[in-house]
């Protein structure tokens, strides 16, 4: 079985080192520059963690006007969004094999406008709270990487990681934005503007809403 | 001016009168049977306020399997969305012209499976605030018209009446499921899933998300 591991992540290591446009595979401390990355000089968005690539290749198509780098660790798992990107090259979007905590280094302060954090490994032992991505000393790095008014937008299905990311923003003294705990059946999916809202919208007004159930009576 | 606005409204009386199968233009106080009210016995979703009706003429067209009832107070108002009704009727779409206060002597306890309440008046005098439709007064007769599990869903671009709601709601002790103060930024309108959100999904997990910015540094 090890042996056919290491197959694996020899086949990930050559389609990587293969294709130096798709996927940068990041060796040296240098600062990347986006201009070299990119056709186009926009907005940047990044995902911490992209997994077999749905997301970041999924959002890359719908909005070219925006630049993605999606990041990830693993040589086994980018290897996956790189055959995504194999099949189908976006220019507004570039893979980067790295670490998450070598976005100080390589990342240039204060040029990203989102960063997406999908379903983040919970690290559940508290011993290993430091790693979880939305650990105060991650909530550093993201500040000092993103554009006034950037935003991190977090999903995941565990209520622990959940719960303590909240605790951890609201330590960090962020501003929380949208919150729901579900998601799928909170029907923000499939927002029916009313005449006043389209009319305040389009004034400029933010509009708020929120969904409410009632306890159960014990 | 009077004149006119006093001939406005008896041309919107005179139309109301002229189709009760649109519009329920309750004068006693028998509870309504919805057996008589709909082709279908199907869940109830009703709204509070309609306006010119764009939104639950929209959402009942979306969703023929509820049964919708829209609430609104006033002849001059509820004749917009009654025009509506009459260009394209639906048969699972009522609309009721009385007084939200009317609710608890008119439509049977536990009956209802969600409440929509769109950009109610904000009433914002403090010596109103008893009018507001997310007052603790209110959040009861919501309380015994829902069935259990039923929701609240409220929207507004009135910041003060949204903190003023979540204080009534955490004061009723309800569960905020979703809260969003930036709805048509928040990007919950065009979710993407990832691989690991659709196979969670699938097992029935509920999926969390939220949206924080760091505030400005003073």
């Amino acid at each position: 079985m090890i042996v056919l591991r290491l197959r694996y992540i020899d086949g990930a290591r050559n389609l990587i080192e293969e294709h130096p446009h798709l996927v940068i595979d990041k060796q040296d401390n240098e600062k990347l520059y986006y201009e070299d990355m990119f056709e186009k000089a926009q907005p940047i968005h990044i995902e911490i963690g992209i997994g077999k690539g749905r997301f970041i290749h999924t959002l890359a198509k719908q909005f070219p006007n925006i630049n993605f780098i999606g990041i990830e660790k693993f040589d086994s798992v980018i290897v996956r969004a790189l055959e995504k990107s194999i099949d189908e090259p976006l220019p507004n979007l570039k893979l980067l094999r790295v670490d998450a905590g070598a976005i100080p280094i390589i990342l240039k302060d204060h040029t990203v406008e989102r960063v997406y954090l999908n379903f983040p490994d919970p690290w559940p032992k508290e011993r290993h709270q430091k790693r979880r991505l939305t650990n105060r000393r991650f909530l550093k790095i993201y500040e000092d990487l993103l554009t006034e008014n950037g935003e991190i937008h977090m999903k995941t299905d565990n209520k622990t990681l959940f719960d303590y990311s909240l605790e951890e923003i609201m330590f960090y003294d962020m501003e929380l934005i949208t919150i729901t705990r579900d998601l799928h059946n909170s029907d923000v999916n499939c927002n029916i503007m009313t005449e006043f809202e389209e009319k305040y919208s389009k004034r400029g007004n933010k509009i708020f809403k929120l969904t409410a159930i009632y306890k159960e009576k014990k």
